[in-house]
């Protein structure tokens, strides 16, 4: 489901913890929160209309040039998270996304941001080092850009 | 290092086991074995000079329509395991190999099989029905076709 | 959801395909689709009352000794997948499932086995050579045993 | 091999991409630099005696509380990379380390940091707010504390 908070882009979607997932020690492996928020950022994209096979159709790659985490609880197997992912705007010619992921008791036990950039697979497979159209529009489209 | 058995082609490398690969119940994901058996193909490959990438240059891949494994002991994280990879030879248009994955004892683990077919990349992406050229060759360079 | 065949118990869930599990082929990767058989068995466990955390509960694990897997048609990403978990009945101790994946037009794209055998993690982590007493109440409540 | 700079603890492993590693895009999955960083982080710790399974030994676990990457360049299957791993020294109750991942023609494609926390397996699974004497023993033996 899409957010309420006024101004902000944002979509909630859940992710049931697979047991592949956890490790030894019972809980997620910290490198399969890197995935989540791939699952949510995903969703978002399906939902908002700007997914990787979006991008795809305008000619665009986006890969991830920067990824962070933050872990405060641990998720076990059998969990089921919610994942919150929130589009942070930006002049740069970027995909900025920030992450919340809460366990089934509503707490808040990782947060991360990743940044995108994008790459014309049409041309050359060169960086863009301005907003493409197609990411303009879509920023017009969700009441980003004015005029 | 190549294996000595008369008649033989095979390969043997050493994969040492990562956290990640182990699940709660502190033992490899039973999943993770088909990697192995990727990863000791792929050397098979390379020391045969059909991998993965050899094939490509030569137009076509060779995704895997059906696989096995069966299980005898677990490993755990902090193993070197031990991959056995043996070209069984076909007259059909597939690459067939069976694996043996032993522990640091030398006990056997783990057995398995995949068996693969031939797709043309350069054409109109097509199952080769017949042994493609490349193959034969292969086929030839180690001692497997006598004409 | 439940499968409606007479006298087969069965369960139907969906996977949707994610970017990670593809290769560079643009397909699925073959070893991902014994996680799919694990969504599948842990989807049918949770509605039948015989998951991976029932077992733990009752104080067993069932390691997977035996897996196999047959591919007839790839999965891409942006695919929602179907899974259908059949159980298969056995007088031996062991726990048997089939599975068969369809992509969103229904076809069939996968059939696979595994065979999953009773360790007790209570004793001494021995294999169990008869059906466990849960395992036979839970054959009897599904109406697998009649006295 | 252990590195050379004076003062800095650190070292070098290599690391042959896996094809499973890849993605649709042909180059490694961003997630699965996580797992060369703990590559990197294991064989550090095996060759300085402060692995996993050491700290296991000493009833301790050392979950990951924040991990960062930034990625320059891609890395493709058939690439062999070499991963630094340097400890960061800290007089907080953590263990701190950066990555740095050089390809086969010696450029740095991608950096990162993890930060793990103590937590005392042997007594009530507690957080450890000071560090831990194995780790203050470590420290002394590798040179970083001097009394």
């Amino acid at each position: 489901m899409q957010s309420k908070n006024k101004g902000e882009i944002s979509f909630i979607n859940k992710v049931r913890i697979r047991f592949v997932e956890t490790d030894p020690l019972g809980i997620v492996w910290h490198g399969n929160y890197i995935q989540y928020f791939e699952d949510g950022r995903e969703a978002f994209g399906r939902h908002h209309g700007i997914s990787y096979l979006d991008q795809k159709e305008y000619g665009y790659a986006t890969p991830i040039v920067k990824s962070s985490s933050e872990h405060k609880f641990p998720l076990r197997y059998g969990d089921v998270a919610t994942i919150k992912t929130i589009y942070v705007d930006s002049l740069a010619a970027k995909m900025i996304f920030k992450y919340e992921i809460f366990n089934q008791e509503d707490v808040l036990v990782c947060t991360g941001e990743t940044v995108q950039v994008f790459v014309d697979k049409i041309g050359e497979g060169d960086l863009s080092l301005t907003i493409p159209d197609f990411f303009k529009d879509w920023k017009q489209k969700v009441g980003l850009l004015n005029e």
